[in-house]
């Protein structure tokens, strides 16, 4: 080899060389002048599409789940898309104030229920239901906490005997009363024991008396308390016999549904401005001594009885079931706004040209490799979102059928929830950033859409339980369960791959001898076991020597390896959700075989991405060579850049109207700039004199110099 | 050892333990009892301060430079605490709307320019500048593009002849022209040869005639230009006789300063919503056949005479040399709006406990390896901001003095400002992320403070440059320094330390052989020269094959490698940080000797976080073991553990009032929940119910079921 001063000398030259002054790009004109048919940005994406290697309505099928439910999703577009009350003003949401925003999301609350009442094809409900949940997220969070949170909650904490007695179940559907869960409170929320809230029982009038007794003990946070809501169920300490006896769950009215007037005892206000979400009446609730019927505790785990003998849970967990749901539900969640946010900066990157040869800036190493990974990443999603709530759907059935065996897989559930929210949640943070400078200065317009959906998604990583604590639970499982496996002892959905715990020891060194051979889910599988393992073993070694020294020590040494107990419960959850996807793939129906090289491309393009994440791991675990270590980078940013032919047929597939997305620079047609234009000369106040010219900026200009 | 399985066995019971309900928190009373004097979260903070390893009102003293400007400071926080025109109404500008933030803001300029002039203190005059900027963002960036962009471009590109003939500088100076910078296209930014806006000599007028040509030429993103500024600086391609002859700077007056009416020929516009800023009008610029006298081109570096005969530049990079200065600004930007932020998050999470045994949160082991290299960073930065600033006043004066050493250095400086902004500012995203996730749900109110930081922060890693196109001009400035030190040239500023490249390139295995041997700021020094090294002959390797075979060629191999591109920009500027760093700490007066230990520990801190994040390349390049890997982590997670117990002092030092920082959760007193509520509470629309009660709540829960 030559040397390398004289290489880099030779290359000097070309790299200094800046080119004279070109004319100026492609240009638009005005619309004084004839538009020309086809552009450069629009141009670039029919070339996008008509490149792309799979059939792009046959992918949109399958995502759907059938023809059934495109057709009925195209149908829910098209009756937002004309109903005024529905449609944001103006096409978007970002102008609005916020008592504006919070006022039009209650109005499509009430328009929501009409239309959903007159459809009658329960498939034609659902696909509107998600369509205008994904079109205003403050509309969907709070149908979210009306279903989602206060009627799972009645479903889940209710006993039969209760659901038959009342007709909240019935009041809930109805929409005659509206419902927010309050669990958390302004002190305390990831440590659910030490909520202050009581719930005392008084035998002399058969009634809970409910009252906060401290300003830390506020419920906060509550979604649909701050003004909308006329009922919560409300999590608080119970007290029988000046004795406490755990957390339970009191059915509470709060407002009177005529005037919307607090009933006495209850206080309640908005929480106020927030980083998203402007739409929804976040807020908070102090109880004041508010007696209720000793009937309105919700008496499925845990009964008390007209003389005060209370029944203890069979397990306490059973209290936060609803919890695992929620957590599902952020799968989804991310699908969605990631999405959004992807569809957005992905077409706006293959219409924006910019460089020293005006490039599509898709085309940029950091492009591809930021992004793709995001793309790829919506599809594992939503293949594996269905397995999750299949997986749901099996212990729902169990709780009714079959207690013991329903608590058994419990653990397994939340911890699956808990730490698939954790993971998926911090990672799509991350890309969110990404699709945001992905868009160079127009990711701070509002328009762009993109400022809008991470104010949104700004909870996602606390909301529902902060990742910090989930992903600790998550890994203390994952602890047990290899230990259990040591000893020989089953164990249960996530976990059951352990039960092979000796062949994963052995697989200590990583067999990818070349950047081919990284190209293999299997593998890739394979690799977060043994790392989900090895990391395992070595928190262990670390607890070991403490581990009679009693809770204070242990919890210490815990603390001193906290960020490797997060790892742990990531790695774990990586694993799962590989296996998940790869047997997703792998009994594809034979309709969608067509699409299994693109799904499998996508997989392993989201597989290497996680993989190169922790390649300091695999390094110190002298799991892979430095070799192995490069070649696994090349690998990942080779199977990006394949993938990014395929972009935007990729987000294409998953269906988004320009009038959902709200971004003139993620429209379909690619007509970024006329469209950009004009939302921006449409919106409020675009034209001066400003208002405040004669009063501040005038008298400034002219003021005489002292 | 004892078998893991084992070991793991005994600490599961210890994990299990869930406790049994305890009493509830340390709770606070509602105001009708009488408030405990101290209670907890306020407890909390006294002793962290209490325990402080250093003097903090010395520290303060060191970080403003000396006593008087500390004093001036207070001062200038009194004058604006106490006027109600640049007081925000209610404590913070979170509840204003778009059109009330603008109007605040220019408020504020107004009525800072009224005081300004009237305090004859420089000190105190630069002291109040600076805390208003700080106070109000958008009040800051309007002085800014005023001042920095508007005024420095006058200065730096206007001829000596022309300062002397016009009144520009003075009308600037007197605020009897408010000014703009208009760089940026709606097409075109990064690349700017492919700039369209153009300005035509027509020698029948002696005059230049500017236009927008086309609807992608649009001045976009303009600060001041959507509603008040009277003049703008124009970036333009010169057209003479028909010849495109570069690039050069206009003077162009906008608007009438009575009417506030735009001129003829000149359409702006207000950009509308945006991430942050909200009270700064960024705006769009079009030109249709506006004519300005030739002498209203910017003369300095080029020329044109009466004939239309042109002197070109020396170096065509002279025409965006405020730019350089711009870009250092990044790094007191960043020390302004993460600092913020991390006060707040750092002083909640001390005051806040949550956890099985109710502790403090910044006691975990994610809160303090995620906070405190951020606390660290924000010393780093102060003390290399003034070494940046040196540099910069160096050139001023050789730009004036000796053109030809001026010319010699630009290249550096130039490099050094792209660099550390682009490193900075992505490095700034994450620690503000880390801020917002380290306050749990409360990050998510906007009371917190740190969603408007967040927001007003987005531009930072675009605006001026985006970091993207900028590390990489960087990298291409390291490569060829390296080269020409190959070559035995000598290289300048930041790239001197290259003239050791053999030595550089002999340390190729790190000698750190236990934990202690990682606290060394010379050996992380050497070791990010190293890598630098390393890492451009990776790169150059890759290039060399191609270096003959044409621009396009050269360009597909740097973008296959952008990756390694963008970290090689980054190595380099770490490694000129820590060496700022550590010349600033060795020459530190003596009156400040005693603050040398925690000096140093914070730069280790920061710099071993830094290391920690290039593990993997150490790792793959085999300049460190496994076990070298891991204890540079045990050593950077144990150093944050020691640092974190001067975590209020460190951000008390700098010094910043309560009602700067506009949040409740970040108050001085640790009195966090009190206040909290009141601010929730005064917030508008708190109490209900809300006015669309009767139009959307009642009809939608009363109404008839069909
Ligand atoms: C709030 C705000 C205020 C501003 N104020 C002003 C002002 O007062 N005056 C003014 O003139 N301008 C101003 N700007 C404009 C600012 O300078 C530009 O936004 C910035 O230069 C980036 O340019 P762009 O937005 O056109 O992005 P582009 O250059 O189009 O970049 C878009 C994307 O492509 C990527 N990309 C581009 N080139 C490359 C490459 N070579 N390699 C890899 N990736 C690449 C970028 O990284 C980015 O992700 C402002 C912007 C904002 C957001
Ligand atoms: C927009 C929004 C809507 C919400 N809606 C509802 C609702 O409708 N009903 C409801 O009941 N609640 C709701 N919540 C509350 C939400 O569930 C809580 O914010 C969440 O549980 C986190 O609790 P916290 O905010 O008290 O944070 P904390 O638990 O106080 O955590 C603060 C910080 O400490 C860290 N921390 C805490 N424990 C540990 C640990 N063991 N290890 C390491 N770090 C730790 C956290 O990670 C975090 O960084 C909502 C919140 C938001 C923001």
């Amino acid at each position: 080899m030559a040397n390398p001063a004289v290489r880099l000398a030779s290359i000097a030259l070309h790299l200094q060389s800046t080119g004279a002054g070109r004319s100026g790009g492609a240009g638009h004109s005005f619309d004084v002048s004839p538009r020309p048919e086809l552009n450069q940005p629009m141009a670039d994406i029919i070339r996008e599409r008509k490149n792309a290697s799979f059939d792009i309505n046959l992918m949109q099928t399958f995502l759907d789940g059938g023809k059934d439910y495109t057709r009925a999703k195209e149908i829910a577009y098209q009756i937002i898309r004309r109903d005024p009350i529905l449609l944001f003003d103006g096409g978007n949401d970002y102008d609005l104030t916020r008592p504006e925003a919070r006022e039009k999301s209650m109005a499509q609350v009430r328009r929501f229920v009409e239309i959903y009442h007159s459809l009658k094809n329960p498939i034609q409900q659902k696909a509107f239901e998600v369509a205008l949940s994904s079109y205003s997220e403050s509309f969907g969070m709070r149908l979210y906490v009306h279903h989602m949170l206060f009627r799972n909650s009645i479903k889940m904490f209710a006993s039969e005997e209760q659901k038959k007695r009342t007709t909240w179940v019935k009041d809930i559907d109805d929409f005659s009363v509206l419902g927010c869960f309050a669990m958390t409170e302004l002190g305390h929320s990831s440590s659910l024991r030490d909520l202050e809230a009581t719930a005392t029982f008084d035998p002399a009038t058969d009634s809970f008396i409910l009252h906060s007794p401290t300003l830390t003990s506020t419920k906060w946070w509550i979604g649909m308390s701050g003004q909308a809501a006329t009922h919560t169920v409300f999590l608080a300490q119970t007290i029988i016999k000046g004795k406490h006896c755990g957390l339970n769950w009191f059915m509470v009215p709060l407002r009177d549904r005529h005037t919307g007037r607090l009933f006495p005892g209850v206080t309640c206000g908005d929480i106020g401005a927030k980083a998203g979400r402007h739409g929804l009446d976040n807020g908070w609730i102090q109880l004041t001594q508010v007696r209720i019927p000793r009937d309105n505790m919700l008496m499925r785990w845990s009964q008390i009885d007209r003389e005060g003998n209370i029944t203890e849970p069979p397990n306490q967990a059973l209290v936060y079931a609803t919890l695992i749901a929620e957590r599902l539900c952020t799968v989804d969640g991310t699908n969605n706004l990631c999405g959004q946010a992807l569809t957005i900066a992905t077409r706006y990157s293959c219409a924006r040209r910019q460089g020293t040869s005006n490039q599509q800036i898709m085309d940029y190493q950091t492009h591809y490799v930021n992004l793709m990974p995001g793309v790829a990443g919506m599809y594992v999603l939503s293949l594996v979102d269905r397995c999750l709530w299949a997986y749901w759907d099996r212990m729902e059935e169990l709780s009714r059928t079959n207690t013991d065996e329903y608590l058994q897989y419990l653990n397994d559930i939340h911890c699956v929830a808990a730490g698939t929210k954790a993971s998926i949640t911090w990672w799509g943070s991350e890309i969110l950033e990404r699709c945001r400078r992905a868009m160079g200065g127009h990711g701070f317009s509002a328009y762009s859409g993109i400022p809008s959906i991470i104010g949104d998604w700004g909870v996602f990583t606390t909301g529902g339980g902060d990742n910090f604590p989930l992903a600790q639970q998550t890994a203390r499982y994952v602890l047990n369960c290899v230990n259990r496996s040591m000893q020989g002892k089953p164990n249960f959905g996530s976990a059951e791959y352990l039960k092979d715990i000796k062949v994963i020891l052995e697989f200590n060194v990583c067999p990818a001898d070349s950047v081919a051979a990284w190209l293999d889910l299997a593998i890739l599988q394979k690799l977060f076991a043994s790392l989900t393992v090895k990391l395992a073993m070595r928190i262990g070694q670390h607890l070991a020597p403490v581990a009679k020294k009693g809770q204070e020590k242990v919890e210490a040494v815990w603390n001193e390896h906290q960020l490797d107990v997060l790892r742990l419960s990531h790695l774990h959850t990586i694993h799962y959700l590989i296996s998940l996807f790869t047997s997703s793939v792998s009994s594809l129906p034979s309709e969608y075989s067509s699409l299994k090289p693109i799904l499998t491309k996508v997989g392993l393009t989201w597989a290497l991405d996680m993989a190169v994440r922790d390649l300091d791991l695999m390094l110190e675990e002298e799991f892979v060579s430095a070799a192995q270590a490069q070649n696994l980078r090349v690998a990942r940013n080779g199977i990006c850049k394949e993938l990014r032919n395929d972009v935007v047929p990729l987000m294409d597939a998953f269906g988004r109207p320009d009038f959902l997305l709200k971004s003139p620079l993620g429209r379909y047609d690619g007509d970024i700039y006329n469209a950009y234009f004009d939302t921006v000369t449409r919106a409020p106040d675009c034209y001066g004199p400003a208002n405040y010219w004669s009063t501040e900026v005038e008298p400034l200009l002219t003021r005489v110099r002292p």
